[in-house]
Order: structure tokens, then C-alpha cells, then sequence
């Protein structure tokens, strides 16, 4: 181990062979965590090549259980997010496509520093489980057409293990080390074909564009070594992405979403998400089956059908809307020049946390003029009074600020496989 | 913590304070091992200032028992080497500085890698004793003049835990780690100034000079900090300093030489050394000093004292002798153009380990010429049947190497105090 350290260090590579041997030793304890903290350190210094990432990432799919899907039956999607605020992706993006005819397989994860978790949110329903056995995971894929499941413990143990020691040892930033955390666990979930959806500004793990755009294509290159498809958008996140922050108050706002009732920016990414999820699943004009799965309803069906299958009150679900607020207001006029989406992440995590539907709604986006007076979001739930502070979290300036992309870059890595259309590749 | 690792592995400093919390943290548990070797990995890649260096070097001494000599009685001087094969320096230099009146307070190591430890020479002395009592070792320099203890395990226990730390996370090589490793230590000797002997080649830990000459200005820096006098020599380990390899048969060269029977090039660096620990303690004309004790045999009076003082049978002493040997010789004929020195170390560490008298005698130094069958080197001890292999550690040529200088470099940190002459200095 300190052989391959020193090798690190000095800038070289190590084997395949070494990097399954590191993982797996520092599960049975041969690799002590000082050694592999020094790795990773010498990793985040010297950088990692595909070949190195991509073994690391097998030799962490390997450490513990790994779902599959049959093929035959059709291409099974999943999706993963690097974390964002109001991130409703997920809630309306799945179902959405399901409807379109794709088959979605989504293992998510819990609330992360100021990012909301989608299994946190999903759990506001009465009655959902989110702990799906191996079995009802692809059963319900196959019957419903798609499922959100939290990740369980067996999947993937070391990338738990390895995740804990980088954030405590100051070596996270590293590409090779983020993309094998990131694509292990979609490995070991089974599906055959990935949508990454890259958040880029203040609030997200890659706040440059270009680094979100290099995250992309490390993920992109690292699930094609698996012989797996893969779609990396890199999107927005200087405000938050809909309007609503919390836990159920996101469900809500999906909801309302597939009744054809969404804020246009929101719409827009899971409109995108979702069809790259059909495109992935290899049907043709994805676009324009989601558009039709929106206005038609059928998607706010199959949200329905995948929250019944889950065990969720779906009249509950239905029911579920925001109660009584405060409206937290300008204390001066202005433009809105921007957002500290960071603090209302937290503030939504702490709101929600014992009231399913405490959170905020934002009223404003960047851009926006707004009076002295004028709301700028309101707080939901039993701890709502406590919000007046969030005023300070809006920047209001003189001059309109620039807009900002919402989508910076879309890649897909079918041109790794240059010998096949799309069909052929999926 | 991990804010700490952040911003040296951005290329930032740690405060003094920082430091202190660090050392003492990973003392007492509130830091942990793969914080720390993340830390010291980000030391390696982003370097270290000085004053980080005396930070850590500070906090590394207050982690145990310090010494004190009083100066009004004079200065006492310490010796340290980073490690080399045959160095019988201390073994010799130190009574001859103290027959000059020198007071040498010398705290040694055991064995590591292929060098060799002058405390495990010294206990192939019957009866001797290196585990000195604080108020043993203090005694004995005060009377006898000099002294050489074990480091007691109470002395800088951080560095024990720091460096086995490093060693096995391949975070050796950062000149601000290495410094406060080997500055600490000297520090809670007590001694008021040192005397550093820097080896250089491919037996040396610091193998290129100019290598070995950066870490010699880092330790006089440091200890110029802490208001220490320092000599740093660069010295060269690319063969073995002198003829002997092992424990005990190193014991009997420093003995001949001090006889009058030395090496030309051992006898060269020890008085310089020794000359070097005399001009430490203030006495004019210091080399020719050390040539008059050498000559005088007043040197090995005050070795022979040392060794009485600390328990050891002097005549038994003075009886050691070589045993029987065998021959290894030459294969072919040519000029000595290099020695394999980490090899032969190896094999006087082993051929000693259960024969205090066992070990290597090398008959041969770069640029001799040799017949096939001219001996190379006599093996001693029980196991020297098994030394004939040894004959390749000798690569042999036809044209004569260029010769290596026996010191590179000779530094004194007196610089740093401008105000004084070498007196006002000390």
C-alpha cells in the first residue's frame, strides 16, 4: 500500500489489480484509513486517469450487493442528481417519462447539507415506503414502469465507508474519486442506461460551469467503460429550481406540476430530464411523448400509480397542500440580482424537519423587479415565524443582472460507442 | 481539522495555534490518523513554511519531557545524522570534541533500514547502559564531558506517533515534516547548539546534494528559531563511510581510529564533526584541537571514560576484536565504480543481529582498482558463511569513476544573529 501511495504521489498510476486490492482492503481492514486518506489526498494533487477511476469504481460496485434488470424485457433508466435546491427533478421527472413508456429505476438518497434528499420528500406521503426489497424494486419496475427507492446499506458499502473519510479529511474534490462514488452506486442499482444531472453555481458541489462540464464527462466516460449509456446534463443552480423548499411542500409542487400547474423554469429542466430518460429507453421524438405525457395528465397517472404502488395514501397525496404562512417581504425595491440558496436550503431542511409540510415557497427569481412590500417568499409550518430573517438572503440591486443559463451543456456518451446508432447502442 | 486540510491542500498556511491543536490533537485523539496523513499528503504536495516548521517542531516537543543544561556552565552541544552505513561518527567524534573540552550531550537512535544506530554499537560494550536517567545523562556531561543516552520513549512521544504515521503513508518527503521530526528531538535534549550531518547519495535519505543541502538549511532555520547555534554538513553516503559494517565491529574501528589507526576518509569527516562540535562550544582553533586529541590518544582516554562512566567494562572494551572472517573477492578485474551501500547495510544488520561482532569489513572504496580475486570485503560472525553473494554489491569497470567529494557542504546558522560574534552567539 505505501508502494502505491508513493507512486501516487509522485504522479503515476496505479493498476487495476491495486485499486480493487485498496478498496477491498479497506473494507477487511488490511488498508488502515490514514493510508487511504493519504491516497485520496495524493489522488485530489496528482489526479486519477479514466482507467483508475473506472477500476475504483468496479472494485466499489463490488463491495457489496448489485441489482440487475433483464434486457430483454427493455432498457431500464435511472437518474442521478448531484444535488440541488428545490430539485423536484426527480419527483416529476420519473414518472413523467414512465408514462412515456420507459421504465425508470431510481435509487435515491437522503437529504445532504443544504440539498433536499428525494426519499426525505417522497416519505411526506402517508404510507409510502421507500425501503423496497431487491425483488419489489424490479417488480414494480416491470409492472408500474417505475419505481423511487431509498438506497439500502448493501449497496455499494465501501462508497459509504470511502465517502465519510474524504469529507473528513479534506479530499473530496478529486474527479476520479467524485465519479466513482457517483457512478458505483448507479452501477450496483442495475440499470442499463443513466441521466446525471450536474448542478453548477453558488449552491452546487461544482460551482464552475467548466468543472460541472468535466464532472459530466468523468461520469459519462466512467458508465460507458461499464458498457452503459449514459446522458450528463449540467444545469443551474443560482436560485432554486421551482419555488418550493422542504420536504412534502416539493411534493406538492411536483404534483401541481403534472396537473399541468408548474413554474415554466422548473418545467423546463424535468420537461428535458424527463425526456432524456425516454430518449435513453430508445424511443424516438422523446420530447414531444413528454410534453403530451404533461398535458395529458397521464404523467400526475403514473405519479399516482408509482406512489400506490409504494403503499402511499394516494388521496392523502392528493390532499396534501400548503397551509398557513407568512409572507417574508422587501425591505427595499429592486432587482433581484441574487439568491442565497444555500441558507434556504438549510432554512427548508430546518422547517421541514417536524412539520412534512413546513418549508418555503420563493416568490421571486433572479431578474425580477420587485417594490418595496412586495413578498418575497413565504414560510410554511409550525416553525414559520422564525423566517423574517430570509429577507437578507435576496440581493436586490440598481440594474438588472444578466440572465443565466438554465441548462449549460447536454452530453451523452453514444459516441463511445462509434460502430451503432442509438438502438444498437442501447 | 478538516478547514485546516482544505487550506493547505489549497496552498494556504496553518497558524501557529493551528499547529499546536494538530500536534496535540493527534496526541490525545481529538484529531485522527487519516485527518493527520491527509494533512501531512497536502505537506508534501504544498510544501511548508518555516514558520509552520517551528510551529510544529514546538508543538512536537511540548508533547513530552525536555531536558535542560544549565549554561551559565557552559554550552552543550548535540550531534545528529541522518542516517549512514560504517558511521562511526559519533562513536568517535564525540569523545574526541569532549578531550578538547567540548560538553557533548548526545541522544542517538537504533538501527533503521539499512543505517545502522549508534546506541545499538554502543550495547555491544558489556555492562554498557544507554538508558540513561535525565539526571544520569546530565551528570555524566557534567563530569565526564560527554555522554550518549537512548532517547527515552518520554522524550517528543509525537514524533514516535508522527512518523510511524508518515512511514506507512508515504508521506515522508516534505522538508518541513523531516525538520520538525529531527529538530524536535534535538530541542528536548536540551542542548544549546547542534551539529547536523546530512547524508547525501544513494544510501542517504536526501540522495541528490542539493537535496541534502535544502533540508541542512531548514534545520539550521529551525532551530535558529528557537534561538539554537547549528552546523549542518552535507555528507556523502555513496559508499560506506568507513571500513566496518555491523554493531560491535563498528565499536572496534571507532576504537583503532581513536588508536591512531583510522580510515583517511572516516578520520577526515569524524574531525571535521568533531571540530565542528568544539567550535559549537566556543573554543578557538578548533580543528587543531581535535588533531591534537586524535594524536594524543587523549580522545580515546575520553572514550574509554565514557564508557566506564556509563557502566561499560573497559577492558573488555579494549579487548573487542574482528574474529575470523572470510574473503570475498573479486570476480573480475576493473576499477570500483560503485557500491551497492543499502545492500551492505542490510547484510551488517543481519550478520550482527545475533553476533555482537558479526558483520562486514569492506577492503575496497570507489576508484580502487582490482585483480580478479582481490578481496572486497571480509564477512565476520557466526553467519559469514553466507556472505560470498555479497561480492555483487561492487560494480566493476574499466575506466576510473570521477571522485566524490566525502562533504558537499558545510553551514552554520551564526547568520541569524547578526547582532553577535560566535561568543554573544552562544
Amino acid at each position: 500500500m505505501r508502494a502505491c501511495i508513493e507512486r501516487k504521489r509522485e504522479g503515476g498510476d496505479l493498476s487495476p489489480e491495486e485499486w480493487t486490492r485498496i478498496v477491498a482492503g479497506l473494507m477487511d481492514g488490511r488498508v488502515d484509513e490514514a493510508q487511504f486518506a493519504a491516497l485520496c489526498m495524493a489522488c485530489v494533487w496528482r489526479g486519477m486517469s479514466f482507467d483508475e477511476a473506472f477500476a475504483m469504481t468496479r472494485a466499489m460496485v463490488e463491495s457489496g450487493d448489485q441489482l440487475s434488470f433483464d434486457r430483454q424485457e427493455g432498457v431500464v433508466v435511472d437518474k442521478h442528481s448531484s444535488g440541488g435546491v428545490s430539485d423536484i427533478v426527480s419527483l416529476a421527472a420519473v414518472p413523467l417519462a414512465a408514462a412515456c413508456g420507459a421504465r425508470v429505476a431510481k435509487l435515491s438518497g437522503r437529504a445532504l447539507g443544504h440539498t433536499g434528499g428525494t426519499i426525505d420528500k417522497l416519505e411526506t406521503i402517508p404510507g409510502l415506503r421507500t425501503a423496497l426489497s431487491t425483488e419489489e424494486f424490479a417488480e414494480q419496475v416491470r409492472n408500474t414502469g417505475c419505481a423511487i427507492a431509498a438506497q439500502s446499506a448493501t449497496i455499494v458499502p465501501a462508497d459509504k465507508r470511502i465517502y465519510a473519510l474524504r469529507d473528513r479529511t479534506g479530499t473530496v474534490p478529486a474527479l476520479g474519486l467524485i465519479s466513482s462514488s457517483i457512478v458505483s452506486k448507479k452501477i450496483a442499482g442495475g440499470a442499463h442506461a443513466f441521466v446525471f444531472d450536474v448542478k453548477t453555481g453558488p449552491a452546487a458541489f461544482m460551482q464552475e460551469p467548466e468543472k460541472a462540464k468535466e464532472l459530466g464527462r468523468w461520469l459519462l466516460e466512467i458508465a460507458a467503460r461499464f458498457g452503459r449509456r449514459a446522458t450528463a446534463f449540467v444545469t443551474d443552480m443560482s436560485e432554486p429550481l421551482g419555488r418550493c423548499i422542504g420536504t412534502g411542500v416539493e411534493v406538492v409542487e411536483a404534483r401541481e406540476m403534472l396537473q399541468g400547474n408548474g413554474d415554466p423554469r422548473a418545467v423546463q429542466l424535468v420537461t428535458a430530464i424527463a425526456a432524456a430518460l425516454v430518449n435513453e429507453c430508445g424511443f424516438d421524438e422523446p420530447e414531444a411523448l413528454v410534453m403530451r405525457a404533461l398535458s395529458s395528465g397521464s404523467g400526475f397517472e403514473k405519479f399516482r400509480e408509482m406512489i400506490a404502488a409504494q403503499g402511499g395514501d394516494v388521496s392523502a397525496f392528493e390532499n396534501m397542500q400548503l397551509g398557513e404562512s407568512i409572507a417574508v417581504r422587501a425591505r427595499s425595491g429592486g432587482y433581484v440580482s441574487s439568491i442565497d440558496v444555500v441558507r434556504l436550503g438549510h432554512a427548508g431542511r430546518r422547517l421541514s424537519t417536524h412539520d412534512p409540510l413546513g418549508g418555503l415557497r420563493v416568490d421571486v427569481r433572479i431578474g425580477d423587479y420587485v417594490e418595496t412590500g412586495t413578498p418575497l417568499l413565504h414560510a410554511y409550518g409550525r416553525d414559520r415565524d422564525h423566517a423574517a430573517q430570509f429577507a437578507d438572503a435576496f440581493t436586490l440591486s440598481e440594474s438588472k443582472p444578466a440572465p443565466v443559463p438554465l441548462i449549460y451543456d447536454v452530453q451523452i456518451n453514444s459516441v463511445l460507442y462509434p460502430q451503432s446508432g442509438r438502438a444498437a447502442a442501447l
